[in-house]
């Protein structure tokens, strides 16, 4: 018989115990601070109906770039994001939730496009969002900013610092009407400004170009990136607000202590529901990441769910694709998270496993991690071997001598020392590191 | 507009906030216990190779339970255990592991078949599995009883006691050769055992005639549940094997400190890949859940990924099942997983919020969670009911007054009295709790 494969399909991740162990214990650190800025922490499923997941207007787009199935006449499909099953979840609860309501998910998401570095088909992201009925102050946009650079802090010791780039949607609808141009060239320009920096700044002048025909607009555009918002400054009353708006909120975020946020105007999120203020975090350590995390103000979401107004802010943390980064980058010393277990308990026989049992328990009942080797029958050199490889710092040798004194003989396994003790002073002596 | 939908597809489980703090509670918990144990958490791909997922033999029968696509010339689909992947993995990383290994997985699993009271499409269990090369003791089917036990114990106080039953593939396989039935009757009749308890003893007689049509025969069956295994001693050397096996194990199970464990050679675990002994628990305060963790001993299941001989136990928990049960029954008190929020900040007035975000991020760099009120041009009245609506311990109110001073008006929620403070200690009184 051939044997089946057992390597995980293409743009999915599989880790070692270790590197689980990191994983968790970054993902522990992050959620903690979205726990004590109180998002409550979400579980939604993962399969959302066809119509929940996509709108006709770009079905044929996100078709290619998901996972769809049927069961009997349902149209299904793993969720993309996470921020499509919480406005469903939202829309179906208004009279269970308290508003704002403020959301966290830590979940895995699904992408059917073809794998790269980098992107992944299966994928964590660490959501959070804020929704409130018909209004939510900008001040809740700035503080998804300020607890996104708090949870990326807290594991700073591996991924270095972050910064945060502003960017405004109103600023580029404003200009666009400025410059008078129709819907099919803002939709092209603000798709060239999506791109603009895997594109390059010859191609992204030939786009403008083919979109617009007219040197003036051309320029007008090309300089927002080169010289910054200052110059809109008078040009039209919906260009001052959203300039207002941008500084304002740049205030905003200095009042809640964040640091390191600039205005980016080149930020644009894609062509996705954000209607408001738009940011993204990179990681000056990590620059092969792009972006760290991103979010803005979405304004139409929940409205395909229900008639009442839900405005919300929200943001995902690429938490997967910044794992796999400290990963490659041989960045963290994974020997920290070794098996932490603390004894080995060998048994020297069958007939010992009762008492040795017991001495598992009583190490277990008092929080010490331990395990037994029960192939009981195996000789004492592959046992104390077993011990050394799970990286046990003592090892319990259980024999007839233990059993007869009922002691415990305790083996440090880094010096090499052993001493018979009592079951309760051999707890004592483990519980001191 | 047509509303989208607002319930998630039938058959998902989706919790309110309360609702899923006690569920990850509980999974802290069982979790802290598997961790004890010296379990490694794994984190597998919920998305395989279909013929990971499945061999020619039973593709068939599995496919309508299933959740298949395609993507490319690659057939793939949602896992519906955590077996299967964890195979994959061990056989993957032979030399990365240390054997025996001890995994853990607690993820969500997929099955395909018409959603039903008790039976989910997307769930939660917690596995966990030893596997080691050539050979693993019977001591090992004990430990995982034992942890199993001990997990199910530390969330007592929500479900209740624990018991249980085990069961032997090698005796029924005996037992079978000893009646000298043919491969179609040894299908038939174990199918039959599998279902007893869901077909009733009418049925199960009609059903042991139609396959065997031999009084003897289907009267030596129907004994084994009437008048146990003691009769089938010295009738042949595998039932005398096979008995001693399982006779043998209860008194390991004794040695382990499991309490409540008892022989039940119904226990079949269907059709699966179970080998050697298997087993079920039951919560007998919840007998609408039938099984609440069950698993057994299997030896040929990493077969077919590598050539180094793996033998395993393992089981699995099956968490939803399990929570969904709890919560129906109206058994938990939910208000001790409401809002864990200690204090509300609440801000009179955009001009206030530079120094209210401080005292927001004081009380979260003190480890209080805090949630701030940001529409600050709302009226007191609208946002004290706020801070009582989410169950903040505290209102902390900055009004012109408090900035003026650098104090904070901390109003205890319950009690209604309030006090000037000084952040400092402001911060010590949250604290006491």
């Amino acid at each position: 018989m051939d044997l089946k494969p057992t390597k995980p399909l293409s743009g999915f991740i599989e880790l070692l115990p270790a590197q689980q162990r990191c994983f968790d214990y970054c993902a522990n650190k992050m959620q903690s601070v979205l726990r004590i800025a109180g998002f409550s922490l979400l579980d939604l499923p993962a399969i959302e109906r066809a119509e929940v997941l996509s709108d006709k207007d770009n079905w044929e787009e996100i078709e290619t770039q998901m996972y769809l199935f049927q069961k009997g006449d349902t149209k299904m499909g793993l969720r993309y994001d996470g921020t499509v099953g919480l406005s469903r979840y939202v829309a179906g609860h208004l009279n269970d939730l308290v508003f704002p309501f403020r959301a966290s998910q830590f979940s895995k998401r699904y992408r059917g496009e073809r794998a790269q570095k980098g992107r992944y088909r299966e994928f964590y992201q660490m959501d959070l969002d804020i929704m409130g009925i018909n209004s939510l102050s900008m001040n809740y946009d700035a503080e998804i900013i300020s607890v996104i650079g708090a949870a990326l802090d807290s594991v700073s010791e591996f991924i270095g610092p972050n910064i945060v780039h502003v960017g405004s949607r109103p600023f580029w609808d404003a200009l666009f009407d400025y410059l008078k141009l129709d819907e099919k060239q803002k939709k092209e320009i603000f798709v060239l400004i999506d791109k603009k920096d895997k594109m390059g700044d010859e191609d992204f002048a030939e786009g403008l170009k083919d979109a617009l025909g007219d040197a003036d607009k051309e320029n007008m555009i090309k300089s927002v990136f080169t010289d910054g918002y200052e110059q809109f400054v008078n040009k039209s009353e919906n260009l001052d607000s959203a300039i207002a708006e941008l500084t304002d909120f740049m205030k905003i975020l200095g009042d809640m202590g964040v640091k390191n946020a600039t205005i980016d105007l080149s930020i644009a999120r894609g062509l996705a529901y954000y209607t408001g203020l738009v940011f993204e975090f990179k990681l000056p350590n990590h620059p092969e990441l792009g972006t760290a995390a991103g979010g803005g103000r979405y304004a139409d979401l929940v409205g395909k769910f229900s008639k009442t107004k839900i405005i919300g802010v929200g943001a995902a943390i690429g938490f997967s694709r910044i794992f796999a980064s400290m990963l490659e980058n041989n960045q963290i010393d994974l020997t920290r998270f070794s098996n932490p277990i603390d004894v080995a308990v060998l048994v020297m026989g069958d007939k010992n496993l009762a008492y040795a049992m017991q001495v598992l328990n009583a190490f277990r009942k008092a929080n010490i991690p331990a395990v037994p080797y029960l192939d009981t029958d195996k000789k004492f050199k592959n046992q104390i071997e077993y011990a050394d490889k799970i990286g046990a710092r003592f090892a319990a040798i259980i024999g007839d001598d233990e059993v007869a004194k009922s002691i415990v003989a305790l083996k440090d396994m880094q010096s090499g020392n052993q001493e018979s003790l009592s079951l309760a002073d051999a707890i004592k002596k483990i519980k001191v590191k």
